[in-house]
This record gives C-alpha cells, sequence and structure tokens, in this order.
C-alpha cells in the first residue's frame, strides 16, 4: 500500500462555458465534479497503475460530504471493472478498493476549487477558494492517526500540495520526520516555506516544478537550482520542467528525460501524474532511470487525455519506451 | 403573507479575487455563500421590509441541504434581531421568521451559481450552473402544492427567475393561471420564451428589464415596448431601465421613475429588489405611483450597498422621498 497525505483536500468542480469574458454572464454548459488535491489524484493514477492506495488529510462539511461518496462511488465502479476484466462471477462490488479512504473529519468545510473550461480557446481559468481552519487539537489528532497509518507499514508516503489554514508552516518537516522515523520512503510535492522547511527534514524526493525550485533556491538554471535544493536537504530532486519533461538529481547521479515529440494537450494533473509515476518506482525500489522514465510517460498521457487530470492508459503504454533518459551534465 | 416562486433557486456563492485575469490561477480570497435565485432574494428584501413570506421552488442534493440550512440559519438570526429590536426576554430563537421554507425537495442536485469579484476593476463575472432536471411526477407534485399554498390566501404570489430543465415552457403560464382563478394576484419575472406564454396568462403585472422587453416585443424603445407587452397580455407592465429607474404602464396611466442622481454600485440584485417593492406596495394595494417609487429607490439602495444582492435600510429610508415620479408620455 502506498500512502498519500492531502491536508488541503478539494472538491473539484469543472465548468465548460463557450467564451470566458470577464464581467460577462455566462451559462455553465457542463459541471463535473471531483475529488481533488495533490495526493487524492496521485492515488487515482496509482490506482489506475494497479497499486492500492490509502488517502489521508482532513475533510469536512457539505463538500466534503460530496468528495467521499465521490471517492467511494470511484471505488466501487473500479472494483466492478477489475471483477469484469477478471471473468470474476462475484457479486457486483467484489473486489478490492485500490483507493482506500482514511481521510480525517474536521469542523471546517472542505475547498472547491472551480476550472472554468473555455470551450473556444480551451483554456482553463482555475479559482481556488481557501481550505478550512484547523485547529490545534485537529492538527494533533491528525498527527496521532498518522503515525497510526505509517504504521501499517505503507510502501511509500507522499506529502502534497498546500497547507490549508492553521497548519503549522513546519508541518511537512513534522510529517517527513514521522515517516522517516518508521523508515518509510518519503516523497515531498509542495511549495514556498511549507517546502524549505519540509526540505531540513531530509525527505527521499522532492517534486517542485521549474517555478518553486526557483522560488526557494533564487537559481533559474535548473540543474544548478536542483543540486541547491539537493544540498538543503533532499536525498533526490525530481523538477518537472514543463514540455522540457523533468530533471532528476540523485546522490548517484543526474538524469534528465523527456518525451520525442513536444505534446499540445491540457497540463492540468500532469504534475500529480509525475509524482505517482515517481512513487510507483519507489515502492518497486527500481533504479532512478526508470522511475524518471515512468514519471515523464504518465505526465505526458495526462497532457494528451481528452479529460483534464486523468491519464491515457494506451498513451502512456505507447509512451514509456519511447522516454529518452540521458545523464545530466554539471552545468 | 407574501408568496415567491423560485423553481431553479441556486446556491449562491461570492468569489473575492484580487484580479481576475482569464487562463490564470486565482487564490479565492474570500468565499460566502447565500439562497439564491430570483424568488428567494425577493423574499430576502421583502422580509427587511418587515413583511412575512413563504418561499417555495424545488431544492435537492447537497448543494439544497446547504440552500436550506442557510435560509433556517437568516431566519433564526432575523427573529433574534426582531426579539432584542423590541426588548423582548423571551428565548433565544423567539419571533415570527419572516421568511419561510416551504421549498419542495428533488432527486436532482440544486445548481449552484458563481459570481467573481474582481477586486481591481469592481467588476463580476457570473458562472451560472444549469439546474436540475425535473422530473413530469416531480412538477405535478409542484403543482399540486402550489394550489395548496395559494389556499392559504398569499397576498401576493411573485413567479421569478428561469426555468430548470424538464419542467415544461408554459410552467409560468399555468402557475399564473392557477393564481388567478384563486383571485390572488401575480407579478411574472422571467425573460424569454416562458415570459412570452406567462403573459398571454395576463398576470397582473410583468418585470422585465430593457433587453428582456425588447426581446418579446421587438421594440427598443421602452414605452412602446412596455405597450406592446401589455397588449399581449398583462395588465402592467414595469420595465426596469438601469440607471435610468423604471417605467410602469397600467391600464390607468403610465409613469416614470428614478432617483434624482446616478449611482455606482453593484447592480446585483437591484432587479430583485424593485420586485420585492412593487410587491410590498401590490399586497397593501397603494397606488401605482407609490409602488414604482418604492421599487426604485429599494433597487437605487441595493446599488449603494456594500453588499453585492442585499439593500441598505437608511440609504432606501433617504431616497424613498427623493424618487421622482413623473407622468409618462406616449411617444
Amino acid at each position: 500500500m502506498i500512502l498519500t497525505v492531502t491536508l488541503n483536500a478539494a472538491l473539484d468542480l469543472t465548468y465548460r462555458v463557450p467564451h470566458l469574458v470577464p464581467h460577462a454572464s455566462h451559462r455553465v454548459r457542463e459541471v463535473t465534479e471531483r475529488p481533488g488535491g495533490k495526493g487524492l489524484n496521485v492515488a487515482r493514477v496509482l490506482g489506475a497503475l494497479g497499486f492500492s492506495t490509502t488517502v489521508t488529510g482532513f475533510v469536512g462539511g457539505e463538500t466534503g460530504r460530496v468528495l467521499r461518496a465521490l471517492l467511494a462511488a470511484n471505488a466501487e465502479a473500479e472494483a466492478e471493472a477489475e471483477a469484469e476484466k477478471e471473468g470474476a462471477e462475484g457479486p457486483a462490488g467484489g473486489g478490492t478498493p485500490r483507493v482506500t479512504d482514511a481521510l480525517v473529519q474536521v469542523a471546517g468545510r472542505t475547498r472547491r476549487t472551480v476550472g472554468v473550461v473555455d470551450e473556444t480557446t480551451g483554456d482553463t481559468t482555475q479559482l481556488n477558494e481557501p481550505g478550512p481552519h484547523i485547529t490545534p487539537e485537529e492538527w494533533d489528532g491528525f498527527l496521532t492517526f498518522y503515525r497510526e497509518l505509517l504504521g501499517r507499514g505503507p510502501a511509500a508516503v507522499a506529502l502534497c500540495g498546500s497547507l490549508p489554514p492553521g497548519v503549522p508552516v513546519g508541518a511537512y518537516a513534522t510529517l517527513v520526520r514521522e515517516a522517516r522515523t518508521a523508515r518509510i520512503p518519503v516523497l515531498l510535492d509542495t511549495s514556498g516555506e511549507p517546502l524549505r522547511r519540509g526540505l531540513a527534514a531530509r525527505p527521499d524526493i522532492v517534486k517542485p516544478n521549474a517555478e518553486e525550485l526557483a522560488g526557494i533556491t533564487g537559481t533559474a538554471e535548473p540543474l544548478r537550482a536542483a543540486r541547491a535544493a539537493q544540498r538543503r536537504g533532499a536525498h533526490a530532486v525530481a523538477a518537472s520542467l514543463g514540455a522540457d519533461g523533468m530533471l532528476l538529481v540523485a546522490q548517484d547521479g543526474a538524469w534528465s528525460a523527456a518525451v520525442p515529440e513536444r505534446l499540445a494537450g491540457n497540463p492540468t494533473g500532469a504534475g500529480d501524474s509525475a509524482v505517482a509515476g515517481l512513487l510507483s518506482g519507489l515502492a518497486e525500489d527500481l533504479p532512478w532511470p526508470d522511475r524518471l522514465a515512468r514519471a515523464v510517460a504518465l505526465s505526458a498521457a495526462t497532457v494528451r487525455s481528452p479529460v483534464a487530470g486523468e491519464f491515457d492508459e494506451a498513451t502512456y503504454a505507447q509512451l514509456l519506451p519511447s522516454v529518452r533518459v540521458r545523464k545530466a551534465e554539471t552545468p
């Protein structure tokens, strides 16, 4: 089992409008709702790859209720599809759900995010609500439960996304230390001060994008910046470079990887798919270049998918062998 | 009691963002949620004016649950404020709620609307979800309940807003006829084909804005268009002309009214406040010029209010005596 932590989980809404014009009124043609927040997205991709995952973090209010209901419905649909694929004739809903809900209930309300897709330009405009306020007691309760989850022996832990109000800025540093004490490999995917603090706790992997990396190191050149982040504490730094693929700096080498052709599509969720690729390779103890290839192929298959944030399995299978992994040169 | 009907009720969300830029990602600084849909807005204004109202229409899903909880919380807060104002020492929550929830539960989910307020420009960009699909059985059930509500003897009925999917386009014509059969004055505030059909059922008042009026009559000149709408069946036509105030064509005369100075502010909800003004005058059987003055003053007090869709009571009290009502000349 792989554990993903999403402290600021969200109910993701996607609105399709013919054309978004500021100050105008728009009829939304289509509304989709799904569980959101980076760790939940990562878990969905891992589930599709055949890994069982447990998701934790905070959830509350009516939006939280909808989020959990959607998670349960997805798990059921997946188990049924799986049972069908295997030709099993067991009762409907049989099979093991791939994503287990271990979210922690809080008094506040789970935030919504609204992605407004402009059908004329294809662009997405994103509106992200702030998260619920977490009390010190809720945070303490979470820490206790997190230790219990680590005790269940996950193959890896991913700590993902922003912190909701009230959670201490050093939260990820605490969660990284707990995982390391329990000898469970830990990946951190966040930005700003929570990333800076988290680095000092020596996570196994951090996965910033180029902008986040420049933000904490003050260096725009990716390889130099990745090495700087590594010196601050991370064992390995996997930096996503958008259409240019990814760069990985580990203790035994540095590599860059990309798909042969630049892809057009929607980059929503590409970073979360990359995290899922890295985690799956970490859980299977693959060599770094193989982990990187998975991350890049999954990320590209997500950009190509017609549904934002989903990845296209056939595209992934086709792209994986074509990913070019090269030793990165010290600049 | 005044009855307002909102077939396509909504949970209204307001998002404040520093500046809305299409294709960018935005942190929402502040989220507010409130019961929405024209008839619910009208009821809130009537409540603030001291009229007790009953609201009906369709409600469903988690968003519907939030809407009802907000309605109940507002009613409680209002009753408490009222009890305090009267110096009553009764138990908390005493007093009569001004807005009574008579919404009808359906299987579908109440829509959301998202108003994105750009704090730099002050503009609002509106995103309106489609409503829930109403089944023929749900519509029949509503009709039966509506007749029962009419049997409770409301002083007036207001039929407000768009129709959710599944409701027959002639729905308002049916509801107007039922009210007229029960000898209850009925106001219709909608647009397009539902307005066109509703007119033929001879409502006491219709309240289109200039654009809606032009849309159904093909005439851009407001007085001419209002007379055309009257010929199509309405006993009186009250047309809102934005910053130019309102125009009213009744069987015994035509008047225009405006506040002395043009107002800067947010026009959200100004039309609903105007409907509340007309209804309150209808319920008290005031002469037309007085109804019109109330509608114009309430509308202006709503534009001036710092909170979108609310009206400022002090501004209303101050503006009401200043409204200029003039006989309108036949163009």
